[in-house]
Protein backbone atom coordinates (compact mmCIF):
# COMPACT_ATOMS: atom_id res chain seq x y z
CA UNK A 1 0.00 0.00 0.00
CA UNK A 2 1.26 3.36 -0.68
CA UNK A 3 1.93 5.45 2.24
CA UNK A 4 -0.17 8.22 0.90
CA UNK A 5 -3.49 5.78 0.59
CA UNK A 6 -5.82 6.13 3.80
CA UNK A 7 -6.31 3.08 5.57
CA UNK A 8 -10.43 2.61 5.92
CA UNK A 9 -11.99 -0.14 7.69
CA UNK A 10 -15.80 -0.89 8.18
CA UNK A 11 -17.62 0.09 10.98
CA UNK A 12 -20.59 0.49 12.32
CA UNK A 13 -20.66 3.65 14.60
CA UNK A 14 -18.15 5.30 16.82
CA UNK A 15 -18.49 5.69 20.60
CA UNK A 16 -21.21 8.93 21.00
CA UNK A 17 -19.11 9.57 24.01
CA UNK A 18 -15.72 9.80 25.76
CA UNK A 19 -15.01 9.82 29.44
CA UNK A 20 -12.71 12.57 29.91
CA UNK A 21 -10.97 13.85 33.93
CA UNK A 22 -12.23 17.22 34.48
CA UNK A 23 -11.74 20.10 37.34
CA UNK A 24 -14.97 21.14 38.64
CA UNK A 25 -14.94 24.01 40.49
CA UNK A 26 -17.64 25.28 42.67
CA UNK A 27 -17.71 29.36 43.71
CA UNK A 28 -17.13 29.46 47.65
CA UNK A 29 -15.50 26.31 48.09
CA UNK A 30 -11.98 25.81 48.09
CA UNK A 31 -9.50 23.80 45.26
CA UNK A 32 -10.88 21.89 42.42
CA UNK A 33 -12.45 18.48 42.25
CA UNK A 34 -11.45 15.88 39.71
CA UNK A 35 -14.71 14.04 38.50
CA UNK A 36 -15.10 11.80 35.37
CA UNK A 37 -17.37 13.81 33.03
CA UNK A 38 -18.99 12.56 29.52
CA UNK A 39 -18.36 14.50 26.47
CA UNK A 40 -19.96 14.17 23.18
CA UNK A 41 -17.71 12.73 20.23
CA UNK A 42 -18.04 15.30 17.27
CA UNK A 43 -15.79 13.50 14.01
CA UNK A 44 -15.50 15.28 10.61
CA UNK A 45 -18.01 12.69 8.55
CA UNK A 46 -17.15 12.34 4.48
CA UNK A 47 -19.80 11.87 2.40
CA UNK A 48 -18.90 10.38 -0.84
CA UNK A 49 -21.20 9.40 -3.63
CA UNK A 50 -20.59 6.84 -6.53
CA UNK A 51 -16.79 7.22 -5.54
CA UNK A 52 -16.61 10.97 -5.73
CA UNK A 53 -15.60 13.37 -2.50
CA UNK A 54 -18.64 15.76 -2.45
CA UNK A 55 -18.86 17.08 1.90
CA UNK A 56 -17.26 16.63 4.57
CA UNK A 57 -19.88 17.40 7.98
CA UNK A 58 -19.23 17.41 11.67
CA UNK A 59 -21.78 15.08 13.18
CA UNK A 60 -22.12 12.62 16.12
CA UNK A 61 -21.07 9.23 14.84
CA UNK A 62 -24.62 7.54 15.13
CA UNK A 63 -27.05 6.88 12.69
CA UNK A 64 -24.86 7.74 9.66
CA UNK A 65 -27.10 5.62 7.61
CA UNK A 66 -29.87 7.80 8.89
CA UNK A 67 -27.65 11.09 7.87
CA UNK A 68 -26.77 9.76 4.63
CA UNK A 69 -30.10 9.39 3.63
CA UNK A 70 -31.27 12.65 5.28
CA UNK A 71 -28.14 14.61 4.12
CA UNK A 72 -28.83 13.11 0.41
CA UNK A 73 -32.46 13.97 0.14
CA UNK A 74 -32.37 17.35 1.67
CA UNK A 75 -29.54 18.66 -0.37
CA UNK A 76 -31.10 17.09 -3.58
CA UNK A 77 -28.69 14.90 -4.57
CA UNK A 78 -31.19 12.46 -4.56
CA UNK A 79 -35.34 12.96 -4.85
CA UNK A 80 -36.49 9.47 -3.55
CA UNK A 81 -34.53 7.21 -1.17
CA UNK A 82 -34.85 4.51 -3.34
CA UNK A 83 -32.54 6.34 -5.74
CA UNK A 84 -29.77 5.20 -2.82
CA UNK A 85 -28.56 2.01 -3.79
CA UNK A 86 -25.82 1.15 -0.88
CA UNK A 87 -24.38 2.90 2.25
CA UNK A 88 -21.28 1.51 3.46
CA UNK A 89 -20.18 3.52 6.80
CA UNK A 90 -15.86 3.70 6.74
CA UNK A 91 -13.09 4.48 9.38
CA UNK A 92 -10.02 6.55 8.05
CA UNK A 93 -7.41 7.24 10.42
CA UNK A 94 -4.96 9.40 8.84
CA UNK A 95 -6.57 11.77 8.18
CA UNK A 96 -9.45 10.86 11.42
CA UNK A 97 -12.50 10.85 10.22
CA UNK A 98 -15.45 8.48 9.24
CA UNK A 99 -16.28 7.69 5.06
CA UNK A 100 -19.81 7.28 4.00
CA UNK A 101 -19.44 5.39 0.98
CA UNK A 102 -23.04 6.31 -0.83
CA UNK A 103 -23.92 4.34 -3.83
CA UNK A 104 -26.66 6.01 -5.83
CA UNK A 105 -28.34 6.25 -9.03
CA UNK A 106 -26.61 6.71 -12.32
CA UNK A 107 -29.12 9.75 -13.14
CA UNK A 108 -28.43 11.42 -10.03
CA UNK A 109 -25.11 10.99 -9.73
CA UNK A 110 -24.58 12.86 -13.04
CA UNK A 111 -26.69 15.46 -11.93
CA UNK A 112 -24.76 16.19 -9.30
CA UNK A 113 -21.40 15.91 -10.99
CA UNK A 114 -23.04 18.97 -13.32
CA UNK A 115 -24.02 20.77 -10.21
CA UNK A 116 -20.38 20.43 -8.49
CA UNK A 117 -19.44 22.03 -12.10
CA UNK A 118 -21.46 25.35 -11.25
CA UNK A 119 -21.65 25.22 -7.48
CA UNK A 120 -18.14 25.33 -5.36
CA UNK A 121 -20.02 22.55 -3.34
CA UNK A 122 -22.55 23.49 -1.55
CA UNK A 123 -22.97 22.00 2.01
CA UNK A 124 -25.77 20.94 4.69
CA UNK A 125 -25.67 23.41 7.26
CA UNK A 126 -27.06 25.96 4.75
CA UNK A 127 -24.99 28.17 2.84
CA UNK A 128 -22.02 27.62 3.92
CA UNK A 129 -19.44 26.22 0.86
CA UNK A 130 -21.37 28.51 -2.10
CA UNK A 131 -18.99 31.05 -3.21
CA UNK A 132 -21.19 33.66 -3.87
CA UNK A 133 -24.85 35.61 -3.75
CA UNK A 134 -25.60 34.28 -7.61
CA UNK A 135 -25.40 30.51 -5.96
CA UNK A 136 -28.47 30.94 -2.95
CA UNK A 137 -31.27 29.29 -3.80
CA UNK A 138 -34.24 31.26 -4.79
CA UNK A 139 -37.11 28.89 -3.85
CA UNK A 140 -38.12 26.89 -1.32
CA UNK A 141 -40.77 23.39 -1.76
CA UNK A 142 -44.35 23.52 -0.81
CA UNK A 143 -45.87 21.11 1.64
CA UNK A 144 -48.74 19.31 1.49
CA UNK A 145 -52.00 21.02 3.02
CA UNK A 146 -53.71 18.49 5.80
CA UNK A 147 -56.26 18.94 8.89
CA UNK A 148 -55.44 21.19 11.61
CA UNK A 149 -53.61 19.69 14.55
CA UNK A 150 -54.55 19.67 18.15
CA UNK A 151 -52.41 22.12 20.29
CA UNK A 152 -52.92 19.30 22.91
CA UNK A 153 -50.87 16.94 20.67
CA UNK A 154 -48.28 19.36 20.30
CA UNK A 155 -48.19 19.79 23.90
CA UNK A 156 -47.48 16.16 24.45
CA UNK A 157 -44.60 15.32 21.99
CA UNK A 158 -42.77 18.47 23.68
CA UNK A 159 -43.32 16.81 27.21
CA UNK A 160 -42.20 13.15 25.80
CA UNK A 161 -38.76 14.54 24.05
CA UNK A 162 -36.27 15.10 27.15
CA UNK A 163 -36.73 11.60 28.45
CA UNK A 164 -35.97 10.23 24.64
CA UNK A 165 -32.61 12.47 24.44
CA UNK A 166 -30.66 9.52 25.89
CA UNK A 167 -27.39 11.23 24.54
CA UNK A 168 -28.03 14.54 25.31
CA UNK A 169 -28.59 13.24 29.17
CA UNK A 170 -25.00 12.12 29.32
CA UNK A 171 -23.25 15.35 27.52
CA UNK A 172 -25.83 18.01 27.49
CA UNK A 173 -24.20 19.22 24.48
CA UNK A 174 -26.85 17.67 21.80
CA UNK A 175 -29.16 18.71 19.44
CA UNK A 176 -32.82 16.43 18.51
CA UNK A 177 -35.18 16.56 16.18
CA UNK A 178 -38.51 14.51 16.70
CA UNK A 179 -41.24 13.37 14.56
CA UNK A 180 -44.75 13.15 16.16
CA UNK A 181 -48.03 11.36 15.30
CA UNK A 182 -51.22 13.70 15.12
CA UNK A 183 -51.83 12.13 17.99
CA UNK A 184 -49.21 13.64 20.07
CA UNK A 185 -46.75 10.33 20.00
CA UNK A 186 -43.19 10.90 18.86
CA UNK A 187 -42.40 7.94 16.58
CA UNK A 188 -38.56 8.78 15.46
CA UNK A 189 -36.06 11.06 17.18
CA UNK A 190 -32.23 11.44 16.08
CA UNK A 191 -29.55 13.32 18.24
CA UNK A 192 -26.36 15.32 16.97
CA UNK A 193 -23.93 17.92 18.04
CA UNK A 194 -25.40 19.85 15.07
CA UNK A 195 -29.18 20.57 14.95
CA UNK A 196 -28.92 20.36 10.92
CA UNK A 197 -27.40 16.99 11.43
CA UNK A 198 -30.39 16.06 13.86
CA UNK A 199 -32.68 16.73 11.37
CA UNK A 200 -31.02 15.22 8.31
CA UNK A 201 -31.14 11.67 10.80
CA UNK A 202 -34.74 12.06 11.43
CA UNK A 203 -35.51 12.54 7.78
CA UNK A 204 -33.66 10.02 6.53
CA UNK A 205 -34.81 7.90 9.08
CA UNK A 206 -38.43 8.57 7.95
CA UNK A 207 -37.36 8.12 4.24
CA UNK A 208 -36.18 4.72 5.20
CA UNK A 209 -39.43 3.88 7.72
CA UNK A 210 -41.92 4.58 4.48
CA UNK A 211 -39.94 3.86 1.71
CA UNK A 212 -42.98 1.34 0.79
CA UNK A 213 -46.10 3.43 2.13
CA UNK A 214 -47.33 6.50 2.84
CA UNK A 215 -45.53 8.67 6.12
CA UNK A 216 -48.70 9.05 8.69
CA UNK A 217 -49.32 12.88 8.64
CA UNK A 218 -47.23 14.62 12.10
CA UNK A 219 -44.94 16.99 12.56
CA UNK A 220 -41.97 18.31 13.52
CA UNK A 221 -39.88 19.09 17.12
CA UNK A 222 -36.38 20.66 17.28
CA UNK A 223 -34.74 21.42 20.57
CA UNK A 224 -33.10 24.64 18.99
CA UNK A 225 -33.56 27.63 17.57
CA UNK A 226 -35.08 27.78 14.17
CA UNK A 227 -32.63 29.09 11.43
CA UNK A 228 -33.81 29.20 7.79
CA UNK A 229 -31.60 26.26 6.52
CA UNK A 230 -33.55 23.98 9.14
CA UNK A 231 -37.26 25.32 7.94
CA UNK A 232 -35.56 24.71 3.97
CA UNK A 233 -34.79 20.95 5.39
CA UNK A 234 -38.68 20.64 6.78
CA UNK A 235 -39.93 22.13 3.40
CA UNK A 236 -38.21 19.79 1.34
CA UNK A 237 -39.28 16.56 3.86
CA UNK A 238 -42.77 18.09 3.68
CA UNK A 239 -42.73 18.27 6.88
CA UNK A 240 -46.19 21.09 7.61
CA UNK A 241 -45.56 21.99 11.46
CA UNK A 242 -42.54 22.52 12.86
CA UNK A 243 -41.70 23.52 16.75
CA UNK A 244 -39.14 24.92 17.95
CA UNK A 245 -37.75 25.56 21.51
CA UNK A 246 -36.43 28.59 21.07
CA UNK A 247 -36.39 31.72 18.77
CA UNK A 248 -36.70 31.52 15.25
CA UNK A 249 -34.78 34.02 12.63
CA UNK A 250 -36.98 36.46 10.37
CA UNK A 251 -35.46 34.53 7.06
CA UNK A 252 -36.74 31.05 8.99
CA UNK A 253 -40.39 32.76 9.13
CA UNK A 254 -39.92 34.15 5.46
CA UNK A 255 -38.98 30.47 4.13
CA UNK A 256 -41.85 29.02 6.46
CA UNK A 257 -44.65 31.23 5.19
CA UNK A 258 -43.58 30.49 1.70
CA UNK A 259 -43.12 26.88 2.15
CA UNK A 260 -46.69 26.50 3.31
CA UNK A 261 -44.99 25.56 7.80
CA UNK A 262 -46.63 26.28 10.71
CA UNK A 263 -43.78 27.61 12.48
CA UNK A 264 -43.69 27.66 16.23
CA UNK A 265 -41.42 28.88 18.59
CA UNK A 266 -40.27 29.43 22.26
CA UNK A 267 -42.04 25.89 23.00
CA UNK A 268 -42.09 26.43 26.81
CA UNK A 269 -43.79 24.59 29.40
CA UNK A 270 -46.54 27.74 29.78
CA UNK A 271 -47.45 27.82 25.87
CA UNK A 272 -45.72 28.98 22.86
CA UNK A 273 -45.58 31.53 19.90
CA UNK A 274 -46.92 30.97 16.65
CA UNK A 275 -45.50 32.70 13.51
CA UNK A 276 -46.85 31.39 10.58
CA UNK A 277 -50.18 29.98 9.17
CA UNK A 278 -52.17 30.00 12.38
CA UNK A 279 -54.93 28.12 11.39
CA UNK A 280 -52.64 24.79 11.20
CA UNK A 281 -53.01 24.87 14.88
CA UNK A 282 -56.29 23.34 16.54
CA UNK A 283 -57.14 25.40 19.46
CA UNK A 284 -59.15 23.59 22.28
CA UNK A 285 -62.74 25.45 22.90
CA UNK A 286 -63.22 28.39 25.08
CA UNK B 1 -27.84 48.40 -16.98
CA UNK B 2 -27.44 44.89 -18.13
CA UNK B 3 -30.55 43.09 -16.50
CA UNK B 4 -28.34 40.32 -15.56
CA UNK B 5 -25.67 42.81 -13.51
CA UNK B 6 -26.84 42.99 -9.35
CA UNK B 7 -27.98 46.52 -8.33
CA UNK B 8 -26.34 47.22 -5.36
CA UNK B 9 -25.63 50.21 -3.51
CA UNK B 10 -23.56 51.20 -0.14
CA UNK B 11 -24.51 50.40 3.38
CA UNK B 12 -23.76 50.63 6.48
CA UNK B 13 -25.84 48.00 8.45
CA UNK B 14 -29.40 46.60 7.83
CA UNK B 15 -31.61 46.70 11.26
CA UNK B 16 -30.43 43.84 13.57
CA UNK B 17 -34.13 42.80 13.92
CA UNK B 18 -37.62 42.99 12.56
CA UNK B 19 -41.21 43.68 14.01
CA UNK B 20 -43.48 40.96 13.50
CA UNK B 21 -46.96 40.21 14.85
CA UNK B 22 -47.44 36.60 16.22
CA UNK B 23 -49.89 34.51 18.11
CA UNK B 24 -49.02 33.47 21.58
CA UNK B 25 -50.58 30.36 22.82
CA UNK B 26 -51.26 29.62 26.85
CA UNK B 27 -51.88 26.35 27.79
CA UNK B 28 -55.24 26.67 29.63
CA UNK B 29 -56.03 29.60 28.39
CA UNK B 30 -58.54 29.88 25.43
CA UNK B 31 -57.49 31.22 21.60
CA UNK B 32 -54.67 32.89 20.72
CA UNK B 33 -53.31 36.42 21.54
CA UNK B 34 -51.50 38.46 18.38
CA UNK B 35 -48.44 40.19 19.97
CA UNK B 36 -45.87 42.11 17.87
CA UNK B 37 -42.96 40.23 18.12
CA UNK B 38 -38.99 41.30 17.38
CA UNK B 39 -37.37 38.68 15.36
CA UNK B 40 -33.53 38.47 14.47
CA UNK B 41 -32.44 38.89 11.04
CA UNK B 42 -30.42 36.48 9.36
CA UNK B 43 -28.77 37.81 6.06
CA UNK B 44 -26.60 36.12 3.55
CA UNK B 45 -23.17 37.71 3.55
CA UNK B 46 -20.97 37.37 0.55
CA UNK B 47 -16.85 38.07 1.22
CA UNK B 48 -15.42 39.55 -1.94
CA UNK B 49 -11.52 39.61 -2.01
CA UNK B 50 -10.26 41.52 -4.67
CA UNK B 51 -12.83 41.35 -6.56
CA UNK B 52 -13.44 37.48 -6.55
CA UNK B 53 -16.40 36.10 -4.16
CA UNK B 54 -14.92 33.48 -1.73
CA UNK B 55 -17.72 32.26 0.47
CA UNK B 56 -20.88 32.97 1.76
CA UNK B 57 -22.24 32.64 5.66
CA UNK B 58 -25.65 33.26 7.03
CA UNK B 59 -25.25 36.25 10.09
CA UNK B 60 -26.67 39.27 12.05
CA UNK B 61 -26.29 41.97 9.23
CA UNK B 62 -24.16 44.42 11.94
CA UNK B 63 -20.49 44.49 12.72
CA UNK B 64 -19.62 43.64 9.12
CA UNK B 65 -16.66 45.52 9.07
CA UNK B 66 -15.80 43.33 12.52
CA UNK B 67 -16.87 40.35 10.70
CA UNK B 68 -14.31 41.24 7.50
CA UNK B 69 -11.22 41.33 9.61
CA UNK B 70 -12.44 38.33 12.23
CA UNK B 71 -13.01 36.00 8.99
CA UNK B 72 -10.38 36.81 7.09
CA UNK B 73 -8.06 36.57 10.12
CA UNK B 74 -9.19 33.12 11.21
CA UNK B 75 -9.81 31.79 7.78
CA UNK B 76 -5.67 32.54 7.01
CA UNK B 77 -6.35 34.77 4.28
CA UNK B 78 -4.68 37.41 5.93
CA UNK B 79 -2.54 36.68 8.77
CA UNK B 80 -2.60 40.51 10.22
CA UNK B 81 -5.42 42.57 10.20
CA UNK B 82 -2.91 45.36 8.63
CA UNK B 83 -2.98 43.53 5.56
CA UNK B 84 -7.01 44.20 5.09
CA UNK B 85 -6.48 47.64 2.90
CA UNK B 86 -10.76 48.50 2.34
CA UNK B 87 -13.57 47.04 3.73
CA UNK B 88 -16.80 48.19 1.74
CA UNK B 89 -20.29 46.75 2.41
CA UNK B 90 -23.05 46.70 -0.65
CA UNK B 91 -26.20 45.89 -0.51
CA UNK B 92 -27.50 43.45 -2.99
CA UNK B 93 -31.12 43.36 -4.25
CA UNK B 94 -31.21 40.20 -6.30
CA UNK B 95 -30.15 38.00 -4.96
CA UNK B 96 -30.72 39.97 -1.96
CA UNK B 97 -28.04 39.98 0.50
CA UNK B 98 -24.66 42.10 1.77
CA UNK B 99 -21.61 41.70 0.03
CA UNK B 100 -18.48 42.91 1.62
CA UNK B 101 -15.50 44.29 -0.95
CA UNK B 102 -12.40 43.46 0.82
CA UNK B 103 -9.23 44.47 -0.47
CA UNK B 104 -5.92 43.06 0.86
CA UNK B 105 -2.57 42.90 0.23
CA UNK B 106 -1.47 41.36 -3.45
CA UNK B 107 0.80 38.01 -1.63
CA UNK B 108 -2.17 37.49 0.66
CA UNK B 109 -4.43 37.00 -2.67
CA UNK B 110 -1.58 35.51 -4.59
CA UNK B 111 -1.81 32.56 -1.56
CA UNK B 112 -5.95 32.59 -1.77
CA UNK B 113 -6.29 31.91 -5.18
CA UNK B 114 -3.59 29.25 -4.99
CA UNK B 115 -5.14 27.61 -1.88
CA UNK B 116 -9.05 27.79 -3.75
CA UNK B 117 -7.44 25.73 -6.51
CA UNK B 118 -6.62 23.12 -3.86
CA UNK B 119 -9.35 23.28 -1.74
CA UNK B 120 -13.18 23.56 -2.79
CA UNK B 121 -13.76 26.87 -1.02
CA UNK B 122 -13.05 26.20 2.83
CA UNK B 123 -15.88 28.06 5.12
CA UNK B 124 -16.07 29.84 8.34
CA UNK B 125 -18.15 27.85 10.22
CA UNK B 126 -15.99 24.68 10.36
CA UNK B 127 -15.49 22.15 7.74
CA UNK B 128 -18.49 22.50 5.48
CA UNK B 129 -17.44 23.53 2.37
CA UNK B 130 -14.37 21.10 2.11
CA UNK B 131 -15.32 18.35 -0.45
CA UNK B 132 -12.67 15.38 1.32
CA UNK B 133 -11.37 14.45 4.35
CA UNK B 134 -7.96 15.13 3.10
CA UNK B 135 -8.72 18.92 3.38
CA UNK B 136 -8.86 18.44 7.01
CA UNK B 137 -6.71 20.98 9.08
CA UNK B 138 -3.95 18.84 10.47
CA UNK B 139 -2.70 21.16 12.84
CA UNK B 140 -3.69 24.14 15.43
CA UNK B 141 -1.87 27.52 16.39
CA UNK B 142 -0.44 27.48 19.72
CA UNK B 143 -1.02 30.17 22.10
CA UNK B 144 1.78 32.04 24.24
CA UNK B 145 1.33 31.63 27.90
CA UNK B 146 0.90 34.00 30.50
CA UNK B 147 0.49 34.39 34.39
CA UNK B 148 -3.08 32.41 35.64
CA UNK B 149 -5.79 34.20 35.85
CA UNK B 150 -7.93 34.66 38.81
CA UNK B 151 -11.06 32.53 39.32
CA UNK B 152 -12.83 35.80 40.21
CA UNK B 153 -12.05 37.30 37.11
CA UNK B 154 -14.21 34.50 35.26
CA UNK B 155 -16.84 34.73 37.60
CA UNK B 156 -16.94 38.59 37.51
CA UNK B 157 -17.08 38.44 33.45
CA UNK B 158 -19.66 35.85 33.46
CA UNK B 159 -22.01 38.19 35.57
CA UNK B 160 -21.66 41.16 33.52
CA UNK B 161 -22.31 39.24 30.07
CA UNK B 162 -26.06 39.25 29.89
CA UNK B 163 -26.75 42.98 30.48
CA UNK B 164 -24.32 43.58 27.29
CA UNK B 165 -26.06 41.07 25.15
CA UNK B 166 -28.35 43.82 24.01
CA UNK B 167 -29.89 42.13 20.46
CA UNK B 168 -30.12 38.94 22.58
CA UNK B 169 -32.86 40.59 25.26
CA UNK B 170 -34.33 42.17 22.11
CA UNK B 171 -34.98 38.56 20.13
CA UNK B 172 -33.71 35.97 22.03
CA UNK B 173 -31.80 34.53 19.04
CA UNK B 174 -28.38 35.71 19.02
CA UNK B 175 -25.17 33.98 20.79
CA UNK B 176 -22.71 36.16 22.01
CA UNK B 177 -18.59 36.52 21.83
CA UNK B 178 -16.82 38.75 24.71
CA UNK B 179 -13.25 39.26 25.34
CA UNK B 180 -12.30 40.37 29.29
CA UNK B 181 -9.40 41.49 30.62
CA UNK B 182 -7.51 40.13 33.81
CA UNK B 183 -9.26 42.10 36.23
CA UNK B 184 -12.36 40.36 34.64
CA UNK B 185 -14.20 43.20 32.77
CA UNK B 186 -15.89 42.85 29.30
CA UNK B 187 -13.66 45.33 27.35
CA UNK B 188 -15.63 43.81 23.98
CA UNK B 189 -19.02 41.84 22.64
CA UNK B 190 -20.42 40.84 19.56
CA UNK B 191 -23.76 39.23 18.90
CA UNK B 192 -24.62 37.11 16.12
CA UNK B 193 -27.19 34.43 15.12
CA UNK B 194 -24.44 32.11 14.29
CA UNK B 195 -21.93 31.27 17.45
CA UNK B 196 -18.55 31.24 15.05
CA UNK B 197 -19.65 34.48 13.42
CA UNK B 198 -20.20 36.35 16.80
CA UNK B 199 -16.56 34.62 18.08
CA UNK B 200 -15.09 36.48 14.02
CA UNK B 201 -16.69 39.39 14.78
CA UNK B 202 -14.86 39.87 18.19
CA UNK B 203 -11.64 38.66 17.47
CA UNK B 204 -11.52 41.19 14.11
CA UNK B 205 -12.51 43.98 16.56
CA UNK B 206 -9.77 43.40 18.85
CA UNK B 207 -7.68 42.85 15.78
CA UNK B 208 -8.04 46.26 14.75
CA UNK B 209 -8.38 48.20 18.15
CA UNK B 210 -5.49 46.73 18.75
CA UNK B 211 -3.45 47.10 15.58
CA UNK B 212 -0.96 49.78 16.69
CA UNK B 213 -0.35 47.87 19.94
CA UNK B 214 0.30 44.93 21.71
CA UNK B 215 -3.73 43.36 23.07
CA UNK B 216 -3.82 43.37 26.66
CA UNK B 217 -4.19 39.81 28.34
CA UNK B 218 -7.55 38.81 28.84
CA UNK B 219 -10.15 35.72 28.53
CA UNK B 220 -12.99 35.11 25.98
CA UNK B 221 -16.79 34.00 26.99
CA UNK B 222 -18.78 32.61 24.89
CA UNK B 223 -22.76 32.07 25.27
CA UNK B 224 -22.69 28.80 23.42
CA UNK B 225 -21.45 25.35 23.40
CA UNK B 226 -17.80 24.72 22.29
CA UNK B 227 -17.29 22.83 19.63
CA UNK B 228 -13.91 22.36 17.54
CA UNK B 229 -13.71 25.43 15.26
CA UNK B 230 -14.27 27.40 18.14
CA UNK B 231 -11.38 26.40 19.46
CA UNK B 232 -9.64 26.64 16.54
CA UNK B 233 -10.44 30.41 16.18
CA UNK B 234 -8.95 31.33 19.87
CA UNK B 235 -6.24 29.47 19.27
CA UNK B 236 -5.75 31.73 15.74
CA UNK B 237 -6.55 34.95 18.12
CA UNK B 238 -3.78 33.47 20.90
CA UNK B 239 -6.45 33.70 23.48
CA UNK B 240 -5.36 31.53 25.83
CA UNK B 241 -8.55 30.85 27.94
CA UNK B 242 -12.21 30.47 26.59
CA UNK B 243 -15.31 29.88 28.63
CA UNK B 244 -18.09 28.64 27.31
CA UNK B 245 -22.02 28.58 29.06
CA UNK B 246 -22.84 25.05 28.39
CA UNK B 247 -21.24 21.30 26.91
CA UNK B 248 -17.70 21.16 24.78
CA UNK B 249 -17.17 17.93 22.36
CA UNK B 250 -14.35 15.74 22.82
CA UNK B 251 -12.53 16.96 19.46
CA UNK B 252 -13.21 20.51 20.99
CA UNK B 253 -11.23 19.73 24.23
CA UNK B 254 -8.77 17.60 21.70
CA UNK B 255 -7.82 20.89 20.02
CA UNK B 256 -7.56 22.92 23.13
CA UNK B 257 -5.32 20.71 25.02
CA UNK B 258 -2.84 20.82 22.03
CA UNK B 259 -3.17 24.34 21.34
CA UNK B 260 -2.48 24.94 25.25
CA UNK B 261 -5.98 26.89 25.35
CA UNK B 262 -7.70 26.26 28.98
CA UNK B 263 -11.17 25.42 27.50
CA UNK B 264 -13.92 26.18 30.49
CA UNK B 265 -17.55 24.94 30.00
CA UNK B 266 -20.71 24.79 31.38
CA UNK B 267 -20.47 27.47 33.50
CA UNK B 268 -23.15 28.43 35.68
CA UNK B 269 -24.45 30.43 38.32
CA UNK B 270 -23.05 27.71 41.08
CA UNK B 271 -19.78 27.14 39.60
CA UNK B 272 -17.74 25.47 36.07
CA UNK B 273 -15.89 22.78 35.11
CA UNK B 274 -12.39 23.26 33.82
CA UNK B 275 -11.95 20.72 30.88
CA UNK B 276 -8.02 21.48 30.05
CA UNK B 277 -5.04 23.14 31.41
CA UNK B 278 -6.46 23.83 34.77
CA UNK B 279 -3.22 25.47 35.81
CA UNK B 280 -4.34 28.54 33.50
CA UNK B 281 -6.94 28.98 36.49
CA UNK B 282 -5.73 30.52 40.09
CA UNK B 283 -8.25 29.45 42.33
CA UNK B 284 -8.81 31.56 45.74
CA UNK B 285 -7.05 30.13 48.82
CA UNK B 286 -8.78 27.82 51.09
Amino acid sequence: MKPDQPVTEDVDSLPLSLAVTVQRVRYGEPGMQAVTDQVAQEVPVALVYNGISHAVMMASPADLEDFARGFSLSEGVVSQVQQIYDIRIMQQHQPAGLVLEIQIAAECFDRLKRQKRQLAGRTGCGLCGIASLDALPQSCAQVSAGPSIPLAAIQAALGQMPALQLQNAVTGALHAAAYANLDGKISVLREDVGRHNALDKLTGALAQQWRHAQRPDGFLLLSSRASYELVQKAAVANIRLMVCLSAPTALALQMAQEAGICLIGFARQSGLVIYTHPETVLLPDA
